[in-house]
């Protein structure tokens, strides 16, 4: 592994090669992160379990890192804080180096990105849409690759819509879980210390790092009915209008999750709605003057308040507490409903945004277009629910994220299903060792293989006994029309190809066949070089082939003990549909004797002599 | 994928292939199976969500299966129930298809699955050694490839130890989490139903299917100190004696936890060990008697009794209360003890076994050889722990297993744990876009990725630059001395190769070059075929390469995004390793041009022109 001075020298060459100074309020100098790197490896190399080793992190700019101006995106508001928060503090003590404190929507008041005196933080893959906010600059510094992992807050959505618009993970934990000590309130009662990460794993790792009971007892969720996730999922029509392309892949998102086991079951979202709805129109947005109302006041006309955040903030100067007393009985009655809606589901599953605006639309309507973001995530905290929000595709080459949201403390269950979406199962063809029945076929059910379906390659493959111990078959593509150039170097010379064909015969049965083997490597080396065409009759043809379901991670590990001069990439199928397959490296096929014409390496295995 | 219906086909198949009958007890008809299998389909087409539809499933012969006769391995004990277990009615309901009773040590009383009537359970790997027990028959069908998943029991290590020596997953869930109604019992205040399957995945699913509340009332484990994992691993010199190779296995197990985070902390392992030598020498046997004891006594000499199963039994009935009373006063002082010494740890790491014995070995001392494998298996029900045992290498051409034991009801999280065993993270070694500025990068930061190291491959490779849209580079092997003969197709035409160099350049900067791009792909279809050589220069080269380190379903997350002609094998590193790495499929390099001797895909982007 690079050491945690060089990985800090890679994220500063990341910041200078991205150009986007927008998303940093507090960047250190590369000076001070490499000393505190070092200060990493020299813990490391003397024997310290360190597991963020190696690991940087960006903090937004409303939480306390020890030596850096604590802004919450407000010049004038800055105080230099004595010591770190202990979320960050956390964070350190497990290795990780901290580049630098993050732009956000000022004093984490919106969920655009462009609520902030320190500039518009634009989007990570598209620079004329919003990075969402409140934690715009931490999510952005992830999506970039410059940050490992970043903090948010998240009151209204601020963790989770940025990880959307970004293409990211983001992880808002159970209220009270990571303690807000050290972190500009929004709403003192709602807010969360949040994780961006660009993997669940890598999320989950810094919660259960900064995770501890601080304050609030720790309540753990009742006991789960038995059975497969039940995944509660509203109507379409509930949702609302969504951007275009959103309400698919919403579906398709919901689709995995039933492909994966779960079980799909109705919600009335209505309650979720009209909590939502309560957060900036009732009377809880007075809990933000209350954190930073007075500062406001003092501070009237000064360019360092953003005139959005200062207004919305100011009018909640005269709400009465009589309002809040009646929102606060009305929201424990929605909250009653929501629960009823859900029963016994695991998760809701939702579109974590209804939309995702560009720059120009929130300057051209920034109350508005912001309230009509935080839709889905506003009630979240409200009824003291736990979210993970993790990338679902992509929509007209912009990211489209969704979120599960389940009961206090199932934080580590919703990161479990939230995996169904991003680690689906893959499909691999396998031609020959791999086959069912054959030797190797082990290795697919040892990592959780299931057989899809039995079919052919397209009629533009040639096959090869590949002169390997045991024999193995190579599997080439010989292209259409634009293919005919080739054939140099490819067929086997006749007595060379013969001899390896020999050598298959034997292996195929027990594994053995050495002397035939070594035969078909001399002969092949001679038959090399011949050049082409010889047994590539016709151009090519179909090939036997299993379909096989594996888990990504079981395809990892299949492809890392994969030896030479095995490959695997893309194969095209019957019906012209690609999925990854066996192939082999070039050199492999000089000298192999060609099989196409059996159709298949069982068929061709039928023919040898048995030993 | 496949029904239910053809799932059970091919386990009938498979049944068949290997050949071993002792497996089973009470294998069902194929036909009514299929039957099952059928109904499931059906159900699946009618809308059904069943998370298990197309699993195929065995049961250990102590527990019920309405239809089959529940033996516990002694053919006179039999009746037939009613009803299925709980735990098998759950299974069935999600759609699991149960394949018959598997072989056991009678009254599961042994460690080694030689104790049947039935037969010895032949290991699925060797057949000469032992397979464990005592569920012996429902892990070698999982290893085997016949079922998906099995249920076993487990009172002193029965559902773990034929898990290591059949190098599958054992899970041992908290004792009461599956209720065991239904169950023969072997000590019923012990006696936990577990699962057998080959992956991780596949038996949390199982258990999460299972899992209900009954009985024991749920309580959650208590809040975990924050921080890395704490794993308590013993002093080599308690573990007593392994068998050879099996010392250094467990030290690479504990060092691969280390090496995934994980700090390690000393434990006096004095206390469990204590503890494991009363399961049978103490009085605790007797609650064998109170199960089946007045069945024995009945049968004196019946050739359905396994004469050492029998001896066990018979010789616990006249145990006196009052050593009763004083092993229970010993074991709780123990346990105390035991878990003062695991501290705050969150789990304890343990082989799961001290050797693994041959059949002969176990005919030889059938008391002494089983009595040595529950050295580390034995404690874990007395102290009320959960466990989970997955493989960790092979030893010897055996499996080697090792144990995460933790507290009661922490069963996901152990699994969780364990999951840094059985899937560590994986390298790939890269040369074009994916290197670290280039347009992929971002591939490899979205799945966790983390640069290793930087180096160069083995001198034996020639680098080409694909005629792809955008370019990318194409590495193909040229090995050592036998390479020689190769070269017919392989570099590229003088014109064609270079127009392809041009559309490279475009492309390299900002993805685009769409005019050079299809004139180099007009070259390369000309330039191909005219044989070899040209560009081959000395046979090959270094070219260079960055490491990194990707989660296991990172690297198969990206394998399965991967276009043709892109292809991942074995690549060998200058320092004579083979790591993953990015090839190609040979058709790729007809008419490419070759650009070894710039000696990175780097430095041959940056001669080309800037659009």
């Amino acid at each position: 592994m690079i050491t945690a001075v060089e990985r800090v020298r890679a994220a500063y060459t990341r910041i200078a090669q991205v150009d986007r100074p927008e998303v940093w309020i507090g960047l250190r100098p590369q000076a001070d992160t490499e000393s505190d790197a070092a200060a990493v490896d020299a813990k490391v190399a003397a024997g310290d379990r360190l597991p963020l080793a190696g690991t940087v992190l960006a903090v937004k700019g409303n939480i306390d890192v020890a030596g850096l101006p604590t802004t919450a995106g407000c010049p004038a508001y800055a105080y230099e804080p004595d010591t770190d928060a202990p979320a960050v503090a956390r964070l350190k003590a497990a290795g990780a180096v901290v580049l630098g404190t993050t732009n956000l929507d000022q004093f984490a008041t919106g969920l655009v990105g462009t609520r902030s005196p320190y500039g518009t933080v634009r989007n990570a893959l598209a620079p004329e849409h919003v990075s969402g906010g409140s934690s715009s600059g931490s999510a952005v510094a992830v999506a970039l690759g410059i940050a490992d992992i970043a903090l948010g807050t998240d009151t209204a959505g601020s963790g989770r819509i940025p990880a959307a618009f970004n293409g990211i993970v983001g992880l808002k934990p159970t209220f009270g879980l990571i303690p807000t000590e050290g972190v500009v309130p929004a709403c003192a009662s709602l807010d969360c210390v949040t994780v961006f990460a660009r993997t669940l794993p890598e999320a989950e790792q810094a919660l259960s790092l900064m995770a501890a009971p601080s304050g609030r007892a720790r309540s753990a969720p009742a006991a789960r009915r038995p059975g497969p996730w039940r995944i509660a999922v509203p109507e379409l029509g509930q949702l609302g209008r969504l951007d275009t392309g959103w309400t698919e892949a919403f579906e398709a998102a919901a689709q995995r999750l039933a492909d994966a086991g779960a079980e799909l079951l109705p919600v009335d979202l209505a309650p979720f709605t009209e909590a939502a709805a309560m957060l900036y129109e009732g009377a809880f947005v007075a809990e933000r003057y209350t954190a930073v109302g007075a500062f406001i006041d003092g501070h009237k006309d000064s360019p360092d308040l953003d005139p959005t955040v200062a207004g919305i903030i100011s009018r909640a100067r005269d709400i009465p507490a009589h309002q809040l007393y009646a929102d606060q009985q009305k929201l424990a009655s929605l909250r009653v409903r929501a629960q009823a809606s859900l029963g016994d589901a695991d998760a809701l599953l939702l579109p974590t945004a209804p939309g995702h605006p560009t720059i120009a639309d929130v300057a051209a309507d920034p109350l508005g277009v912001n309230a009509r973001l935080g839709r889905f995530t506003n009630s979240t905290n409200l009824f003291d629910q736990a979210a993970v929000a993790v990338p679902a595709g992509d929509v007209n080459g912009l990211p489209f994220g969704v979120m599960l949201i389940g009961p206090a403390f199932t934080d580590e269950r919703l990161v479990r299903i939230a995996g169904l979406l991003t680690s689906p199962p893959l499909r691999l063809a396998v031609i020959g060792a791999h086959l069912s029945g054959q030797p190797l076929n082990g290795q697919l059910l040892a990592v959780g293989g299931r057989l899809v379906r039995t079919t052919t390659t397209a009629p533009t493959y040639r096959l090869y006994a590949l002169n390997t111990l045991p024999p193995k078959p190579g599997l080439v593509r010989v292209g259409g029309g634009e293919g005919q150039g080739e054939g140099g170097g490819e067929g086997g010379g006749g007595g060379g190809g013969e001899g390896g064909g020999g050598g298959g015969g034997e292996g195929g049965g027990e594994g053995g066949g050495e002397g035939g083997g070594e035969g078909g490597g001399e002969g092949g080396g001679e038959g090399g070089g011949e050049g082409g065409g010889e047994g590539g009759g016709g151009g090519g043809g179909t090939i036997e082939a299993e379909v096989w379901q594996l888990p990504a991670e079981g395809l990892g590990t299949l492809l890392a003990a994969l030896p030479r001069p095995m490959a695997l990439g893309s194969v095209e199928l019957a019906d012209g549909s690609f999925v990854t397959g066996f192939l082999c490296e070039p050199q492999a096929v000089d000298g192999a004797h060609e099989i196409t014409s059996y159709g298949s390496w069982r068929a061709y295995l039928a023919t040898l002599p048995r030993p």
